[in-house]
């Protein structure tokens, strides 16, 4: 643990953006078809190793299903538009024909909206109902509220998620949720997040999580470190995450998933996740990119309504091709923000591994600006 | 202190500016309402750690009183055109109504009008009538000819202000300031700066100041790296003023507070000076993008008119919403230039800690252009 | 090997591009025209560390014959537009005549057409026939389907090449071509890349080679690094198989040539890849950009028309002036992209250096962004 | 001297910029008026340490009477216009009616009027005649050949220069000048260079010059680093060549001055140089700069005209005032580029030094992108 001096009495680590690593090809190569890029995740098998964030503009349950069908996973947001009214597509239709000002206004009245118990329900029977394994998520203030629609809807993945969430949260108000004792006793299993440290990896998965996000500040609606001075170089998080999971695995012998979440955008990003530690990655804007992405062109946090200081902004992101040109392929333009799976196979077969947890033995370099 | 080979002749220390570092989420979280911001300087009490520049594009006696109000301080100049001029609000009005090069003439000239220790006076009485306390700015070159109207105003607290500001001055005018001597005898709490290296910390420490002013060639009216070399990245320069304030502590059992001067414009910055080692910020262009500042638009060093070698010059600011807005929210945009105590509790809460003094402990790392 | 720290779980070495070093002047100097160029590659010598890279955009048999009476070598692809179409250079004109999205279809038209033995063997003769040497290169995957013609046409130096290349792949397929084997039993000096990491130089070297072509995603048509992740800086990349050159020299005897591919755009890149421990160069982009390249005005990579993963694109190239002015001078401009040579030979007496076997031996300096 | 790995096969240092570094406030300040920049080169004293260069853009006779005149030293270049032409102020005024093209060719002209001897005694009289010591420059070919012009007119301070200038040339052509015996047998001071790193500014000084200029690749009008990959940050090669005149001093008792010659444009950049080592400055495009600047708007290297491999380029230059304004002020904006030498006083004040040579002394420090 090198540190750096900062100035005499306050020293730091360097810590690394993963546009500042390059994967170094070995002696080895391998047809891309020969590469497995499949991970389980408790009971549950992904044949990609990617999640797509829990955000309005990103999935819906149809996208979850396309998703699914895919062998990624969609996780819907369950304080979201989809369950706090009952035409969601109108009301993303509508967000999308305003301009800046006037979306500002109108996302805050679409959250202030209430949650209600039966569109949870509904949202999620209609993605098991299209056989696709449901994944969904939900703040850690509201996970004890939302747990008896969940359950009634037999959720297959959980995800409970904050922008900074730690397992050991003062508050003065209610009781907050000790995940510590409240994810051990669930009988379904549950990623919990973000975090980006080594120590806050670890408590999180000491709470008994079956996974890990990983990544604060990264995300391109954040503007987290602008606002306030927050924020962890994403290839540095994930590594520390790595060796947050090897002590954890010693400690318990419990494999706990490390999932990136943000800051990543093209193929060569994930692969480069993966081989600083990551077990999968959650993806936002690269699929708010796609042309059938429920956000319809724009892209923004669920921390954005905030109404005193907000997080997050609605963003316009560039069409890129279809969700599944996006993901699966075929490419579309050379900016490695299409077939980003295809990226992947790539990037292992010119390296010659044949599954991602020997991906994740890459060696890797670290450079200036970029390769 | 680890040394940089420049080359085979003369080595550096490696230093930072504050956008290079960012502050690493721990393990624990804190709901925002239970972080205290407050701060104490000799018997007075500040809610919020921040003070406003001696600048006249930023402090007026209004501004001083609407500051205190919230729990900040704002520090009038007694040598700039409040002192100077019987209805400074009409001179600030025309230099806002002038082009640059008109307004670089009538600057030279507003300023080569006579201090009038009547008006020094006056303006201090203003702003304690109004039931706040009155902090106000000197140069040491006039520190002791406007002494007695200082004290017949009972001014609270005096910042001392030079550009670069030693304890030791060399000068063949008249005697120079002996701020060792000087400050010690008086019986008003003085803060004295700028300064940016641990040892002109140290002996600035050593006057018996309460506090110390942090900051050489970060603000964004100086020019004075480019102009002549001189310069300290500000994240650097905190953290060697944290040293120095540890060895004076060491040395007499006086805690000297570290006011980071300069190099800062979004709550995060505020946040990473504070876990440098600054126990408050002096703010200037922020503060100053305040639509009812009294620089209307503009901000200028109070060393622009140097008649040889100007090292200010008047820079127009983009407005960025009222002065409570900037200073307490809520937040009219998401670029973490308003609400920036907002920002700061967000910061601190999100690492888990409840005050100040905690918060400096908080982990840093180094990174690249930013996370 | 020193080793940076990326987070606690993995580590890398830091690498660096070309431009990211200098060349440090000697205490001598010497005339430029005391200043030796040539280097030989088996039977074969060269007043000229060029290659010209086996892409249609920068060789025809025109220009090979051309690099060839100036002392370079010009490497045909045998399996680009020469041996699949009858009339090259009318489809390399109507190719400069489309916009982009024509192009793209086209180029992939163009290498749908089959490669024709007839015409391997015919293109191959016109450049012996002209009296100069013959290099020419092929994909390991139609090596051994070329190879009788190859043979019949009577190649001087045969290029193996692929975008990564190893001694040891892994496929599903047909047998892949065994390296190993393969080339020790070939009567014809070859060379085989491209790799860019100690081992996999180390390895290509044991296989018999005469040359290691190293660089992996630093080509101005390749967008290996954002699509796939995978790169190597240039400066590190050369320097390494340096290394990997030295060990094989001190195991078996045998000296290969470490010829550096991509990366480089001026003079002065060519001078450093040479410190590097290059013992030549294959320059794609900068001969490209002569005003009399088969690619007329365009460049593009010959793994371009990839169907789902397409890694290279066409880029329109600015002229500098004929092959000969690039190659030899005189420059034209001041950019340093024209008199490549002479450039090389200016940094070889300015440092005093009378061969490249001793230019390798000049001191290096890593800089921050450029001197 | 610690080396940075660049590959497995090649290490070189880690070199700086001057804006690379920037000098920190020291514990001490002084009144700017009690700074002596004087220094001395053998019998003669200057009272600014600056020499301007030896560029027709820069340097007339005219200028070099002006800079005389304020304690500067003004170099007249003897193989330029003014030696080559009988009216070179209708040259000169011709050269900046034409466009770029234009001059290029006519710059190939003016050079190509062969040196006339009279004329160098006769420029060199002008200068003496009007009170201030003359300064002038010849290139290592032509040394011997002007000499006789040069002892007939009695010039007191003679600079051989080159863009890298060894003391150990080779060469084929008639035998080159060997510095180390010529220099010696002269009865006038020598300034040579230009060199950049420790060894050749060691043998530099062995050869009994009084002065050695540091700097290659550094100014504005070359292009050094990218034409032929040589060049050093000027940082580095000042603090190298620093302590090269540590150890010639130790070794022979003798001090040579270290002159920083290119890479520097402000006050700031002459403070920086000096801290790291250097006892003048020699500029150029600084200069070229004057209103009345013999370039008239524009500034070119000396080199420029070279047939095959051209390294300098006309450049345009932004008017900044009068000579005497650039030089000793008052500044006329706030750019630091008038009043270079108020600038170097308010450094050497602000840090509390009253000679250049404690100057050099003070605290430096690295930064990233400045400070």
């Amino acid at each position: 643990m090198a540190e750096t001096e900062i100035g005499l009495g306050k020293s730091g680590r360097r810590a690394y953006r993963l546009d500042e690593v390059t994967i170094v090809p070995t002696r080895r190569t391998r047809d891309a078809e020969l590469v497995d890029t499949s991970w389980e995740l408790d009971a549950y098998r992904f044949d990609l190793p990617i999640l797509a964030s829990a955000m309005d503009s990103v999935v819906s349950p149809d996208t979850a299903i396309a998703l699914g069908g895919m062998g990624a996973g969609g996780v819907l947001h369950l304080e979201g538009v989809w369950t706090r009214h009952d035409s969601p597509d109108e009301v993303l239709a509508e967000l999308a024909s305003l301009d800046d000002p006037a979306a500002t206004r109108r996302l805050r009245e679409i959250y202030a909206t209430p949650v209600r118990h039966e569109l949870v329900v509904e949202r999620i029977s209609q993605i098991k109902d299209a056989g696709v394994m449901a994944c969904a998520a939900v703040t850690p203030q509201r996970t004890e509220e939302l747990m008896p629609a969940i359950r009634e809807a037999e959720l297959d993945l959980l995800v409970i998620q904050g922008s900074v969430l730690s397992a050991e949260h003062v508050s003065n108000h209610d009781e907050p949720l000790n995940l510590k004792t409240y994810i051990r006793q669930l009988d379904i299993p549950v990623i919990v997040g973000g975090c980006a440290s080594y120590q806050a990896a670890l408590h999180l998965m000491r709470t008994g999580a079956a996974g890990v996000l990983v990544g604060v500040g990264s995300g391109s609606t954040g503007t987290t470190s602008a606002v306030v001075g927050i924020g962890m170089p994403q290839a540095t998080a994930i590594a520390d995450a790595r060796a947050a999971r090897m002590r954890h695995l010693d400690e318990t012998g419990v494999y706990v998933h490390v999932i990136a979440d943000g800051g990543m955008s093209t193929g060569g990003d994930i692969a480069r996740a993966i081989v600083c530690g990551a077990d999968a990655v959650m993806l936002g804007a690269p699929l708010a990119a796609a042309t059938d992405a429920p956000g319809r062109g724009y892209h923004w946090g669920m921390s954005a309504p905030h109404a005193t200081l907000p997080k997050g902004t609605r963003v316009a992101v560039e069409p890129r091709g279809s969700l599944v040109e996006v993901v699966s392929g075929p490419a579309v333009d050379m900016s490695g923000r299409t077939n980003l799976v295809g990226a992947l196979r790539g990037a292992m077969a010119s390296c010659g591994y044949d599954n991602l947890k020997e991906f994740q033995k890459a060696e890797l370099m670290v450079t200036g600006l970029g390769a």
